[in-house]
């Protein structure tokens, strides 16, 4: 199939790269023009701008559209959605807010251009391990773009089959790495979701290495402290134990180069879906103490102090002057 | 009454002081003679060493420890439940764990000396105001030393009284600010719960301070910024609101001081009772997630960066390189 | 001054009832005929309408709108603003959330309608004690508004000044029990912190005394159970503890009429404004674990069991078949 | 080698069989002489009794103990302790607390008996898979077991290398599936924290599903609702996502069997490593809110309503009637 991708990040290239591997004819474009020089080299068609990129693709087009999300991904897709005609088909595999997705795919519909929005795992291993795909959008249109989602996904592989599971039941794609999740705006519904699990089993290692690491603490008995290699531990857990994990890997490749992580400086940055998240548990009224903990300890790590803490001691000061004892 | 006092800080001073006014008499230690010096200025009678201190007591003795929870307390009780006697009666006013005074007691009841353990609340306006204390030990103890405790009470002073409390039904004592809670043990334990509620309420206006100050932040679209004068916020909460607290009223006075706070560091000190507490919520099975955040905050106060947030860093970078988008 | 009314619940007809014993004329309106007929029996005049009303009212008209938040308030306002004509002052006293405050304020700009917020503490007690309020709009009509919000308010009262504090510095009306917060929506903003702040300081008693109650539990060996007077330890802290409160007096009081709470379900509400403190918290990037827990755990207290603990036992099952031991 | 296996329920059986694969010799005991008579069929030498194993042992004899922590490992290892003499080796395989394995280490090393803590991680599905094992004690006696452990480890196996290990710095036996964590006391501590963890990784995943699930939930907006299949996603999460896991594995195989999990209750058991791993974190002073909450969660999990959650409504009552609006 014949594909437009807008957007030449780390993301968008090795999206277009992926398919063409797969057979895939890719027309791009970004303001950078290295990028698309880049992509052109590989074998992509370059296109010069967006209205170019139209004339280059078959009728009706298929953009894939891999901007950050906001007024980029939300300018474009406008832009493109009054050149592409009826029955174009309008891909967000960026990390757009899903009730922008559910807002854009009725104003498209009006039009008769199809809204899809593709929630994208695998950062930058996805060009050899394949891209886990979370899918929004009706139906008949996830059916037509089947052929380039398949191509971007990891394939059944090597992952054991989930015993008990039925495909006749089931959406078969899941076992391809890709879903449709249900209409537009629950792809990304979805991939967010997943982020704010993400930050979750994140801070569950972070916090576990934090004691194994704080068990030489001086705040501790001198015959109660052991000295651990974490770089070992990362690795024995990887090998049977119940909480090996691909995230887990990552940790255990972080130690194995440097045990004491002294090239990071612990400030932790979050994209928006973590906070999104929490916003739909509140909505839906359901409890997250881990996930919002896990977001929190992120905005806690990017500032030296916190204002509370100061009201802390101020009140402190108020009830025991300077002395901690009785109070 | 005749009372022994030994540990002439801030608080054991200022027991000596309240409970001079009321008529009782007291006879003071203290290992710095400077102290004891002050107290025998204001009408105790000093005592050398604690051997000396029993010589100048009635027989039974009474006496009040008012030291450093730990190996202080512990040697002092043990080496005066060693002179006292029979029918002494030794009360711990610190801030002793209470399974040690849940051993204490087992101990020196073989000597036939009595254990009580007092927890007191009030800090350094207890002189004027009066101790909030929470008692452990026997009743017929506690009931010899009804008019100690109650010199040392608030009283019932102006604090209205609860609609549709019966003190037929329930203890007398706790309207004049003190209670008999039940065996030794049960005075600490019940102290140490207020210390953990007292960080949980703490942590709550730290908290909300923390987003009313951040309103200002650069996070936020211009036109959503207020500037607000937390000084007078505190005050205004302080007058009607459902939120007015004894812990609001220091915060008014450290705002009024300083709306800035700028005099404090943020690195806010605990004491043992608020990770006390959670080992008592975990041992009956109870969740506390606020009384855990707060002692929570205040470790998190104490350190730079954790070594788990350079873990989050090091597993970011695994899957991301250094790009943030899409994950 | 004159004032129109709407809205006569609880809080309304209080409000109403308030500002006629400090002399001035109240107009109101209900749809609840009945609810206006008990306000004309105390003095107020009555309106059949929102027309009648402003027929009745001063000109430029001043009305309070004291609605439930979203649309009976959106649709009040729309109405009132159009037929005040420029000059009237439009005060919602509900509860309504900042951000509409702040776009309502600029919609009434445009016909010179002077938009004011009052976010009101106090709940059924205000009548007597005065209402805490938190005001947002423009300082003129604030300042217009002064004598109507002094009545409301509790004034200073016998509620000790707060050493430190300069009124020339500070503004005078916190005193009186309200303040000046800022532009429109500030008043809401404040008093929307100050929920989420009250729901961490009720969870910070709730688990408190959770695990007061706790100690007598039979997860405990039997050695070291209490089995503690909860009423008497509420009274107890309200006398001279660091931890007394208004809230504390109402536990005291909840505790005294029935120490087992058993006419309680154990199933908590919570109105919008914990939410919006939390997303207030993410806006800012601002760590609220506290604030957080105790909206989480009235979310928990509605629901007997969530799909998540099923989900923890399926993964339990997954890796330990029923065997809980090593796992 | 030769060793002696005490406790024969699923993991201690399954040991021995696995030990016996590599061509170990057992000699077993059990209270229950069917579990005995069971692994005899399957190759082992029966004990009649822990006397009876001494005498089939080689000398210095080697003990594994696969028991419940607390009294019946503790009475084991003090029996077998007396009767091996000088130069033997007692492994605790079980989930004894730390703190115990360093007090018995102490106490056996007066008598010249080697002891060892082995933490195990594997469950039901160690006999096939080999177990992940974290072992404390004095390093010849780990040399001395080494053919043993190596023997239940999965050893290298199909799971890929971590790029940069370099295992002349590091105990290449991590790599086959265990590791020397340090002197006794440190496998237990290591199993200890990775349970935490486990329990903090299952949280995240069950607070995520529970958004997922109510996101079809009454409580939203019609047009805002997706009816997810909760089956698929765990799937595909499986495939190339930064998520996957093991635990994401058995979520997979638990949805795929029932999505809506209803022949669980909802109640969720924890083990006492969770705890202590809290502790850990609290001697450590190290913040520990997604490690703790997990830990809550289930407690919450075993009770219909908390007592706390009776008092935030005795609190609502108070301060507002049984009106919500405004507070």
């Amino acid at each position: 199939m014949k594909i437009g991708i807008i957007g030449l990040g780390r993301m968008g290239g090795n999206i277009a790269r992926r398919l063409m591997r797969a057979g895939h004819e890719t027309v791009v474009f970004d303001r950078d023009e290295k990028a698309v020089a880049a992509l052109v080299a590989d074998g992509s068609v370059g296109a010069a701008s967006l209205a170019d990129m139209q004339g280059k693709l078959a009728d009706p087009a298929i953009y894939w559209v891999m901007l950050p999300a906001g007024d980029p991904t939300e300018q474009t897709v406008a832009t493109i959605a009054d050149q592409c005609g009826p029955g174009g088909i309008i891909i967000d595999g960026g990390n757009s807010f899903y009730k922008d997705d559910i807002r854009r795919a009725k104003a498209l519909a009006e039009k008769q251009v199809h809204y899809v929005d593709v929630g994208t795992s695998g950062g930058v291993w996805g060009l050899e391990r394949g891209y886990c795909m979370m899918v929004g959008g009706d139906p008949e249109t996830i059916k037509t773009l089947d052929p380039i989602l398949e191509a971007l996904a990891p394939g059944v592989g090597s992952i054991p089959r989930t015993p008990g599971r039925d495909n006749d039941l089931e959406d078969p794609r899941a076992e391809m790495g890709y879903i449709h999740a249900g209409p537009a705006g629950a792809g990304h519904f979805v991939k967010m979701v997943h982020n704010g699990i993400e930050y979750g089993l994140m801070q569950a290692y972070a916090e576990g290495f934090d004691i194994l690491k704080g068990k030489s603490s001086e705040h501790l008995p001198e015959d109660e402290r052991f000295d651990l290699n974490l770089t070992d531990i990362a690795e024995v857990w990887r090998r049977g134990s119940v909480i090996s994990s691909w995230l887990l890997d990552l940790t255990a490749i972080g130690l194995a180069k440097d045990q004491m992580l002294e090239h990071f400086t612990g400030s932790v940055a979050d994209s928006g879906e973590g906070q999104w998240t929490i916003d739909a548990a509140m909505e839906e009224k359901v409890p997250a103490n881990v996930l919002s903990a896990a977001l929190y300890a992120r905005y806690r790590s990017r500032v030296e102090h916190t204002f509370g803490d100061k009201l802390l001691s101020a009140m402190r000061f108020g009830f025991g002057g300077h002395v901690e004892m009785p109070q």
